[in-house]
């Protein structure tokens, strides 16, 4: 699917509802739950939403934008939100991750940006080149990814629990050289 | 993460307004998409969400509760949505899995169900013999692992759009013998 813009941001203003659906009021036993040593959990996980909507999907935009002489992004800190969360609940983590999702849509409907602007480019500090219409789709996959990636950490907290069950779920958790659970979802059989 | 029927209900009372924050109102550029033949879309998803909700959770609990002579599940019809979502849509999906979801919630804790109910058994028309905790505990995992496929299914959708990003992106979706992206995420390096 191509990108567009419309369609892009149809699902960043979206997101920031489902966390918060999902999340809010959980008890820490979910929302603090990992997958193991150094793996986030979703209280991590919204931290690190966050430290991206300040410092890198607007920022970057306005790098590539103003097309200066310097157009290397700063390196973005994927650890920022173990300091940056402390002292807050998660409640609070998400009703600012909203906030600011909903200030850089404004700055970005602001923009009304054409497709020439689209293609402009910024420098990457490790993959060089890249263009703005590149930098506003990672900006809609990063969000699905760490919306998969909670759910998953949710879902394998039950692994044991469901029993029998395991043998029609595990495909699609844990195990390396896994079959892809969309197969075996495929597959006719009872459940 | 033993099972626990107030924390279990916690995330069963959330999912459906996930589902909904998620998707209500995107095109169906997203939510008719799929991750290839064979696989589902959103839209698909939602449907067998309220087939099991009608046919699979509470009344394979009751049949538990009863503890009648017959006690074997009837087999649950994975292709169901295929028929029974024909001519509504999404929206009207989305209002009527969080409407049976309700009521189905209301049922359970209308049952008032003691730790030994929990481990009262039905019979799996593949498994045999499993417990209405294990019952229970794969509602709630049914739910999450579906929330995973949903977002994995839009994320990949970007797949090419990412651009170079697609690096830091790629483990996360569709390679099999896939690195664990977690592990990937926790890499230090900036992004």
């Amino acid at each position: 699917m191509d990108f567009n813009l419309a369609e892009g941001i149809a699902v960043l203003e979206r997101t920031p509802h489902a966390f918060r659906a999902l999340l809010d009021g959980l008890s820490p036993a979910w929302t603090d739950a990992t997958e193991g040593p150094e793996t986030w959990s979703p209280y991590v996980i919204v931290g690190h939403l966050i430290h991206a909507e300040r410092t890198d999907w607007i920022p970057r935009a306005q790098i590539i934008l103003a097309q200066g002489p310097q157009r290397r992004f700063t390196p973005y800190d994927r650890f920022a939100q173990f300091h940056e969360s402390q002292g807050k609940t998660l409640a609070q983590l998400l009703d600012e991750f909203a906030r600011l999702r909903s200030e850089g849509l404004t700055t970005l409907a602001g923009w009304r940006l054409t497709e020439s602007q689209l293609d402009l480019q910024g420098e990457h500090p490790e993959f060089g080149a890249v263009s703005l219409r590149q930098l506003l789709a990672t900006w809609v996959a990063h969000d699905l990814d760490h919306l998969v990636q909670i759910s998953r950490v949710l879902a394998k907290l039950y692994s044991d629990e469901v029993g029998p069950w395991r043998a029609y779920l595990q495909g699609r958790w844990g195990r390396l050289g896994q079959q892809p659970w969309w197969r075996l979802s495929w597959t006719p059989r009872t459940d």
